[in-house]
């Protein structure tokens, strides 16, 4: 029997990487999916390239959309600064839709590969808070391609797995070193340097080091 | 009372013109949003520039994002002929996946603009088979929308409207001109030449003059 195709989302962050390993320990043959968006932390698509070639995804592809042309977000707006404390609330950081247009890339792919099976690292555990990393999130998009495809005119069987969505940030650390995971090429940080250095004060450097802390285990992070 | 706001997709096409005067018409200040997307018909993202102005739009933006690199579609792959006859199931033209990025698009910039009113002009019933232009599939993304967004944490109030969705060409052509859409300057054709002047000869060409033709009204389209 051949291996099923896997579409893969991968920021070059510590999760989707995690969630890489995972679909390839599982079988697939993963077509990995990188998206510039007009990110400030650039340095994560590089990061991103890396982490492909190392876990053995079949193809690395890096997808284009002017997201800093809806403006609203820290991310991909260089006038609003990335908050080094805790904020109440939905954080400044949040994209509007950015997995909605992930995942509609991602879906997109997929039907051209011929691929059932999309995989996506969000979390709704140790997370930012962003709606669009909630489980019932993921649950509706499914909904949705089965009907937005080819495929789907018949009923289709598409599959967006989440395999990290209950899990805490802890459990994906030692899931991903399990898996031969290497974190030091990951990188988290919303403001990292053109070096892919991180500052270790943003929410994600926040919830990444405490997530080394708490599964036990060194912190391999590159910090400015 | 101020007016609502909405987003409006708009192609350049009879379809998205007759929606956006539609909206216009309902009293929403309306703004329009444009995809360059790899698309050969190039010319119909002039066209939407000139519609959005005339049909009195407070603003046009078009955004990119690059489903050329996806394929599989004869409107982004030069490699694909553009079918000039009727074809069997869902056809070449078919860009897999594209409502749902151009919705995701749409969402965020809404979620930005502060809008709980997002206007498409898909339709299901003289059109080319896609799935997504289904009531089904429009209504889904209605409850993904509502997930998705900072507002969906509490329970967001937004709406796709599809106001088009179960009427004929003939019925659509006829409202837009009741509201002053001026055909003439639309482009439905697939591969429209550099000066926008219709093929005649694909599904899309096809659809549109049998719609004139139904709605008793002489067809404006310039032919090459």
């Amino acid at each position: 029997m051949s291996a099923r195709l896997a579409v893969v989302l991968l920021s070059g962050g510590l999760d989707s990487a995690t969630v890489l390993a995972l679909a390839v320990a599982s079988g697939y043959r993963c077509h990995a999916l990188s998206v510039r968006y007009g990110q400030r932390h650039y340095a994560e698509l590089e990061a991103a390239k890396k982490i492909a070639a190392a876990l053995g995804a079949v193809e690395h592809r890096i997808m284009s959309v002017d997201l800093a042309g809806i403006g609203g977000s820290a991310l991909t707006d260089p006038a609003l600064a990335i908050p080094e404390a805790p904020t109440a609330g939905i954080p400044i950081t949040y994209v509007p839709a950015r997995n909605t247009l992930f995942l509609a890339l991602a879906l997109g792919w997929a039907e051209v590969l011929g691929s059932e099976d999309i995989f996506v690292g969000v979390n709704a555990v140790d997370y930012s808070g962003y709606p669009d990393c909630r489980p019932e999130f993921i649950e509706s998009f499914e909904r949705l391609a089965r009907l937005a495809t080819k495929a789907g005119v018949g009923g289709a069987a598409l599959t967006i797995h989440a395999p990290l969505v209950r899990m805490s940030k802890a459990d994906i650390i030692k899931t991903g070193l399990r898996l031969g995971v290497d974190f030091a090429s990951t990188i988290s940080c919303y403001q990292a340097d053109f070096a892919g250095r991180a500052c270790g004060k943003c929410d994600s450097c926040r919830l990444r080091s405490a997530g080394f802390l708490d599964a036990g285990v060194p912190d391999p992070t590159r910090y400015a």
